[in-house]
């Protein structure tokens, strides 16, 4: 089926390329005052510019992805861009390639019935893609010299392998290779191989950006370098994994490990497999990543000096709980003479300790700097949608960036 | 006396009208790695942009001002552009101006000592100015058309009257008509005036920050505009005002509120006359601007509900400690069908909420978001460098702003 779609902010138009009119649409809602304020205070919106367009490929399309694709389209209006989803790559449910823009609804559709997803491919495009790197490597083929209003992002959420980073790696090596620009919640990449992937950016002119794979939706990359400028952070440390977090608190209760694993599955909380979690897996590569971007580190996630939860004694986490304390498993980053170090391991918290109180699904971290002391940034809750913001967070971000001109 | 000085980021040159060298300075610290790290990331520090020069006028000279102006020397071979003060209005130490740059080592030593400024005055300008709209007229006529690379922004720190904000927003309407940009920790203006001013500001194409003025150096205001595009924020609340926290922190230990009072003021901490903090009136200029700016409510702090510290019972505070709740002053502002609303009050915080831990002179907010549930900005400390941090990052992105051109 040859299906064709795309989302253009302004309603009387279904598609970018047939309209000449230039509407105007600000960032947080059709409000001119809001325009003003904003403008005033210095922030631009994106003003006369929603003839931009981005290509997106989604490579992986779980839950992540498909809530990416969700809240795009429910956001559409308000975004200031126009977008469409021109490939899409899984394991197990086949690839699609179209550069009329696949259906994005029938997308979604396929995505919550787990069915393959050949429907979406454009046959006039030539063979159903096999695998993400086919994705990538047809459309680089197919696609004309783009635009300078129009441009590819590669949106990468697929599974990477604790080895290496695999295969998310490559993919994002080829796609700011291309050059696309990147968005991903994943934390192969940046966990991995930061400092290649950053310096190949630059060389290509893409943009490389990942403010979801910390801490989901909270900003801390954006955070520290757009909003405290001259700041020096001399160390960061956080409550950075909702399933380890969920089950210190179910331990302060009273619970067993074990048993408050089997209640977190049952919840549906936490993967079917959480040891990667417990085991301070999924911190260490947070970690990795804070001391890659904020320390110029060049660290991967088994450099991190990690203990995981299996280290923790229960008596001792409802003890800490009962005195006002409590245990955490923190991942930690800090400046260091050679670079950055990064550590996670399961700490002893002091009532006062801003951290101590990051119950449940809550996450948070604490930014040392010199001239502010120690700043913290935190939420209560965490959740699929809060990652797939970050995406489009990323994505309004790169617009931004693509099509200011204040000078 | 006619003095002299320029703070160039190049150590070889002393002032930029002598130097036509292009230098290499990133916003953060002198290495390509961290630059290229920036840029990756999709922040772009000033490169090759460090010819950009401001003229600074202060407007107020207390302790903030003094701070600001140590910082910036402290900061300058990483600022990234160079400055310098070519005028300074006080209320009893008379004014100065000089196009050529008074030498603020000068200055600050003045200000330390309390000493008249007749001094840094340059009589080839003419008369001695009498009065801060005085100096912004002399340095008006004085000037000749301003080069696109050379930008006038005027510091307003002058205390203002509580019934109208004066003189504040006199200062800041005449800055921003002529057009200079304007960076403020003061309250007065945005609290009374901040729909008047950004519309002009807008008009005249001059920017109106004041991140320091809720929070000190916490941002508020970029972190909602830059770090969280496409989320509409609800509601925020927060611990904004430092006597009056400091003060329920020593009634929780069993003081009184007068005792405390007077505790507060031999140790330096709050100003001699507190009762405009206790009153709720700092607290309710904080408010207003929090509703004004992120909910476009166009109100000043006489439209704030207001209830001050004296209507709070001593012996709730300290049961409330006891059962590890807490009573804070809230700041609270909220989007409301008619634009938005803000309240002031004393609040019983169950131990959940994330407030209730802000002990001492720690601040923070709590943002209420569609998208991401409620999240949290705070500080464990305060003090004035936090407040001449905020200017400095407001100077920093206006910097930014008027140097960047992605496209």
């Amino acid at each position: 089926m040859r299906s064709s779609a795309c989302y253009d902010p302004s309603p009387e138009n279904s598609t970018w390329l047939s309209s000449k009119k230039i509407s105007f649409l600000p960032l947080h809602e059709s409000n001119t005052r809001q325009i003003l304020t904003l403008v005033t205070t210095g922030y631009s919106p994106p003003l006369m510019t929603d003839r931009y367009s981005f290509d997106l490929v989604l490579l992986g399309f779980g839950a992540v992805a498909q809530a990416f694709v969700k809240l795009l389209m429910q956001r559409s209006p308000a975004l200031g861009f126009q977008w469409r989803v021109v490939g899409v790559a899984t394991r197990r449910h086949h690839c699609a390639v179209s550069t009329e823009g696949i259906d994005c609804k029938t997308l979604v559709n396929l995505g919550t019935t787990g069915e393959l997803l050949d429907m979406c491919h454009d046959s006039t495009m030539g063979p159903q893609p096999a695998s993400a790197l086919e994705v990538l490597k047809q459309l680089s083929e197919l696609y004309p010299k783009r635009s300078k209003e129009n441009r590819m992002v590669v949106v990468e959420n697929t599974p990477f392998s604790l080895d290496k980073g695999q295969p998310s790696v490559d993919h994002v090596r080829t796609a700011l290779t291309m050059p696309a620009d990147v968005i991903t919640a994943n934390k192969g990449p940046a966990a991995f191989a930061y400092r290649e992937l950053s310096d190949l950016a630059t060389s290509r002119g893409s943009m490389f950006k990942f403010e979801g794979a910390v801490l989901d939706g909270l900003p801390v990359f954006s955070l520290i370098q757009e909003t405290l400028p001259g700041v020096r952070v001399e160390r960061v440390r956080g409550v950075v994994n909702t399933t380890t977090n969920y089950l210190l608190t179910a331990m302060e209760r009273g619970q067993t490990l074990s048993k408050a694993v089997i209640d977190m599955q049952e919840a549906g909380i936490t993967e079917s497999d959480p040891e990667i979690d417990i085991e301070g897996w999924d911190a260490a590569a947070k970690a990795s990543i804070l001391a890659n971007v904020l320390f110029d580190a060049n660290i991967n996630p088994h450099e991190v000096k990690r203990k995981g939860l299996r280290t923790v004694d229960e008596t001792d986490v409802r003890r800490a709980h009962q005195d006002g304390r409590a245990v955490k498993l923190i991942a930690e980053a800090k400046r260091h003479s050679t670079g950055g170090v990064a550590t996670v391991a399961p700490r002893l918290l002091e009532a006062s300790d801003p951290l101590a109180r990051l119950s449940g699904t809550a996450k948070g971290l604490v930014i040392d700097t010199d001239i502010l002391g120690p700043l913290m940034i935190s939420k209560t809750t965490s959740g699929v949608t809060h990652t797939a913001y970050a995406l489009m967070a990323d994505l309004l971000s790169i617009h931004r960036l693509r099509t200011l001109n204040v000078t």
